[in-house]
């Protein structure tokens, strides 16, 4: 069956997540039934990630299978004519065909986020539910810096929620870089993958560093506990984006 | 009585504009509101420039005066408190006392607009009502280039709504720039100030030459013509945003 890669980009506010659930709309079960409409049957996708209700994306990966061979471009604008009919705030980037072995989970190499806060004293106008606000002013080098000791292969324990699935609380973070744009902060994460609530726990923590309330070597010491008590507030979905997935000869369709 | 310069953001959707209006809510009447509430009497605000339905503003500026010296931070703070109870997506990014002589409107030597357009085929999720999105690819530099014949004093009839209520339609123009990041085109305005429509009209006709349907030649063309109906389709109010206003003796508060 023709396999399509699609990106996916979504503002997570009023979805329960990416995952389809019984307690309301879910992106993935807005994009299947934009899929059925445009194929006629059902259809299931499967995500490079599931976010959290709240969390948005600028470019989430998904595959789909349909029974037959679309042209690329058809199968995204038919899918976003489809999503834009049901006022779904979701759209697809792009589309492209790829091998019947590529998956958008276990082919990921790499998965690419960004958490945004808005650091003023002012609430937010244009990007509520967009970003975190924080009005203390936060050092944001002592955030990078605190954060340093988290990028490696560690024991996350303490920087994951108690709902995490995962068997092993084990993950090599690739890159966790804190930097400075005008008014806002913002925390970029690399890695594989991610244990559940993982990066908006680092968000939280390093919240603490940059208000000064917290030292990188708490931070250090946080990490070492592998005690989820140990960790500072998680930090709102609101300012979380999944950015980009890596996959092995990216950006080649078949 | 102490007068103060408020810094004003808002998201522009749903408000049918700045200014008090009798068919619906205006940013105005609902900074007015909160002032009220937070001082016990009716207290009028101007601003700098009057925007209309579906435009945004990252820095409208308005003067208030109210007939008790507050602490600005108190102003700013108990305002925000009362636009947040009532639900507005309007902010008040700082509040500072100022001169009895200082007034918004009369006193702005510059006022900075943006026209954001996301240039793709996907249609907008995040950035939905935010931008303006725009399918064929533009070019940017031919766009650019375009735009220098319309920088300088001119008769811009070309360019104004026929509803603007300016005596004279010559204004001096002191930027007009396109630029490209990543997929989004933006053009930058600059002048004292704008007649109603002008950017608008200026980013419509823009676009044309983006899309390589008008050349720079067309442009000037329409320009000199002086006749409303030489001008391009006027772009929608969803790109645009009222950035900052340039005061003499900046930033300096009394």
């Amino acid at each position: 069956m023709p396999r399509y890669r699609l990106r996916v980009e979504y503002d997570g506010t009023g979805y329960v997540g990416w995952q389809r659930q019984d307690n309301g709309p879910s992106i993935q079960g807005a994009i299947e039934e934009a899929a059925r409409r445009l194929c006629g049957h059902d259809v299931g996708i499967r995500g490079a990630g599931r976010t959290d209700a709240g969390v948005h994306a600028r470019g989430q990966v998904a595959h789909i299978d349909f029974e037959r061979a679309w042209p690329a471009e058809t199968v995204r604008n038919a899918l976003n004519a489809h999503l834009g009919q049901a006022g779904e705030r979701i759209a697809i980037l792009d589309a492209c065909p790829v091998p019947d072995d590529f998956d958008a989970r276990f082919s990921a190499l790499r998965r690419r986020y960004l958490y945004r806060i808005v650091n003023r004293a002012a609430p937010l106008a244009l990007e509520r539910n967009r970003a975190l606000r924080v009005p203390r002013p936060l050092d944001h080098v002592a955030m990078h810096e605190a954060a340093q000791c988290l990028v490696g292969r560690h024991d996350f324990t303490t920087f994951r929620s108690v709902q995490c699935q995962a068997k092993s609380p084990v993950r090599t973070l690739d890159r966790l870089d804190v930097e400075r744009r005008d008014e806002e902060v913002l925390i970029h994460a690399v890695a594989q993958s991610f244990l559940h609530n993982q990066i908006r726990s680092f968000a939280g923590t390093l919240r603490l560093v940059g208000e000064g309330r917290w030292t990188a070597g708490e931070v250090k010491s946080a990490l070492e506990a592998r005690d989820r008590a140990a960790c500072g507030p998680v930090a709102g979905p609101e300012g979380l984006y999944f950015m980009h997935v890596d996959y092995a000869g990216d950006e080649e369709c078949v």
